[in-house]
C-alpha cells in the first residue's frame, strides 16, 4: 500500500533523516482535492511538492495560502509555482498568495509557470492597486500543445504534460535525475588517488597510460537508487496520449471528478471518472495512483476508491492534509 | 448595549416577523474582520447587509463565498456588491464568487459598485479563461473624491463615503428612506372612501370642494418609525471630513487596525486606531460603533474595545459570524 502520513508527522518531510536516512525526501502534500463548486468540506485544488528542501506549489485554488499555513509549510519557502490552467478553482488563490508574499517582505526570486495570459491577469491586478513587486517574479508561459522541459535543476527536472480539458491545460512531471553510483570503499585499496575516486563516482572507468583498465567502475561501485518520478495530471478528459510520457512513474496523481454514474457527463465536461484514471494508471504501469478533484455532488468518497481499485489496486484518495512519499 | 445575535439565531434576519413585527429587518453580519496579513483565526474583510429580504455584500476578501455558506446566506441571493478599494484583502474573493455564481446557473442581474479598474480586472480574468457571464453584471465605477448616490431603491439609498487610504477608497452609507405615516384606523369613521385612506397614508390632508380640511393627516396618522442608517467606513486614516456625512447614523462600522501602541504607524500606513475610530463616532453622534480590520499582530481583542470605549462607550467588536441590528 501507498505510504502516507498525517498532518502531525508530515513535518518529517523537512527532516531528511527522520524517515529514510538514505534517501532524499520527495513527497506530495494534498492541500485541496475538491472541484470547482465551493464546498465547506473540501478545498479547491493545490498540492505542495517537497524535494530535498525545495518547495514547489502545484495549482493554487482559493485559500491555498491558508492551507499552507495549516500544514506549517511557510508560504515564504515556495520557490516554484506551477499553474495547470486558467479555471479559477486552480488559480484564484495565486494573487492573494503573491500579494501576501509581497507584503511579507519577500526579496527572493520566485519562478512561476503557467498558461499564456496568467501574466496579464497578474500585472493588470497589481497595476490597478498601484502595487509593485518587491521580489523578482519570473514568469514562463507554458504551451499546452506539446510536452516541454520547464525546469532543469541539478537533481530534478519538471516537464509539462499536455492534457485535454477544452482550455490550454497541462500536468507536470517531476523526474529525479539519475543518481550517481555509490562507491564501494571496502573493495578499494588504501591510498587510491582522489582523482580515481572522483572518476569512479561519476561511473567512469580509470585507465592507465596504455589504455588498460586500472579500476572498472562496475567493480568498485554499485548503481545509485532508481530515480523517482511524480506525475500530476490536472483536469482532463480520458486521454491515452499521456501514457507514453508518464510510463512507469512512481506516483501518479490523476483527476477523478466523477464516478461511473456520471461517465457520460465526465466526457462532456472534459473530466474523468475514477475508473478511467485507474485505467490510465494500469496502462502506464505506474507504481501508485492518487485520485482527487472530486465533484461536490458526492458526499462520500470510498466509492471513488473502490471503482478505481477495480482497475488498479494501488489507488488512494488524495485526502487533504495527507502527505504521500514518492 | 448593541443588539447582536449569533449564527444560530441570525436566520431571523430572513424572517420579517421573528424579532420585531413592526419593523423591516435591517442587519449587518460580519463575515471577516481581519486585516491584510493572512491569519488562521480571522478572515479578510467582508460584510453582509440584509434589508427587507435584499442581500448586499460589502467587500469580498479571499474566501468570502465560504463565509456566506457558513452563515447559510446563499451567495445566489446577493443582488448588490460594493467594493471599497482595490487592496486584495477587500476584493480577492470577488472573482471566485462571481465565477461560482456563473457556474451555478445564475441568470438574475447583479449590480457591482467599485473603484475604476475593477471592471478591467474582471474582464481580463474572464477573457483568459474563455469564460463568459451567463447573467447580466452591471458595473458602476465609484469616484473616490466626493460622496455620490450609488443606489436608489424604493425604501433605501446607498451613498459612497470618500475615505483617506492612499488609494481610491470609499465607505458606504445605507440610509433608509422616510417611512410613510401609519394610519390610526380606530379614529376614523366607518366607510371612509379608499381614496381618503390613500391620501392620509401619504401624509396628505383631505379637503372638501370648498377647500376646507375634511381629514387632517395629523389627526388620523402617526409618523412612521425613524429611518435607520448604517455607515461602513473601510480602510482609512483618521479623517474628520467624513463626520458631516455620517452624522447621527444608527450604526457605524469603522476600521480600527491598530491600538494606541501603534498610533504613529497607523497614520503612516493610512489606517486608524480603535481610539480614533471612537473619537469619530463621538464627534459624529452616532448611535453605536462597530470596530474591525484588526491587525494580525494582535492576538487578543478586548483591548481594542476598552481603548475605544474610553472615547465612546457604545462600541462593540466586529466579531465574525455575529449579526448586528441597525
Amino acid at each position: 500500500m501507498m505510504e502516507s502520513w498525517t498532518k502531525a508527522s508530515s513535518q518529517n518531510v523537512d527532516n531528511p533523516v527522520a524517515e529514510k536516512p538514505s534517501a532524499v525526501p520527495f513527497a506530495v502534500t494534498i492541500l485541496g482535492s475538491g472541484s470547482a463548486s465551493p464546498a465547506l468540506d473540501r478545498h479547491q485544488t493545490a498540492q505542495l511538492v517537497t524535494y530535498c528542501g525545495d518547495h514547489f506549489l502545484i495549482d493554487c485554488g482559493e485559500g491555498t495560502q491558508y492551507r499552507l499555513i495549516e500544514q506549517r509549510a511557510r508560504p515564504s519557502r515556495l520557490k516554484y509555482i506551477f499553474i495547470s490552467h486558467l479555471h479559477g478553482d486552480h488559480y484564484f488563490g495565486l494573487m492573494p498568495l503573491l500579494s501576501s508574499l509581497n507584503m511579507g517582505g519577500r526579496t527572493e526570486e520566485l519562478y512561476l509557470f503557467g498558461p499564456h495570459g496568467l501574466d496579464e491577469i497578474i500585472t493588470t491586478t497589481f497595476r490597478m492597486s498601484n502595487g509593485q513587486f518587491f521580489f523578482p517574479l519570473h514568469f514562463q508561459a507554458i504551451d499546452a500543445d506539446k510536452p516541454a522541459l520547464l525546469l532543469d535543476l541539478p537533481a530534478l527536472t519538471v516537464e509539462s504534460i499536455p492534457l485535454d480539458h477544452g482550455i490550454g491545460c497541462t500536468g507536470f512531471l517531476f523526474r529525479e535525475k539519475q543518481h550517481k553510483p555509490k562507491l564501494l570503499r571496502d573493495r578499494l585499496p588504501d591510498n587510491v588517488p582522489v582523482g580515481v575516486l572522483k572518476a569512479l563516482k561519476e561511473g567512469q572507468n580509470v585507465l592507465d597510460e596504455t589504455g588498460h583498465v586500472l579500476y572498472a567502475a562496475a567493480d568498485y561501485t554499485t548503481p545509485g537508487p532508481k530515480p523517482r518520478s511524480y506525475a500530476y495530471c490536472s483536469d482532463t478528459r480520458y486521454n491515452e496520449r499521456i501514457i507514453e510520457q508518464i510510463q512507469g512513474v512512481d506516483l501518479l496523481y490523476h483527476e477523478a471528478t466523477f464516478r461511473d454514474d456520471n461517465g457520460q457527463r465526465a466526457s462532456e465536461v472534459h473530466h474523468c471518472t475514477a475508473r478511467q484514471a485507474a485505467q490510465l494508471a494500469r496502462k502506464a504501469g505506474v507504481g501508485q495512483l492518487l485520485i482527487g478533484h472530486f465533484s461536490s455532488r458526492y458526499k462520500t468518497f470510498d466509492e471513488f476508491r473502490s471503482e478505481a481499485q477495480d482497475e488498479f489496486p494501488l489507488t488512494e484518495l488524495a485526502t487533504e492534509g495527507q502527505s504521500f512519499k514518492v
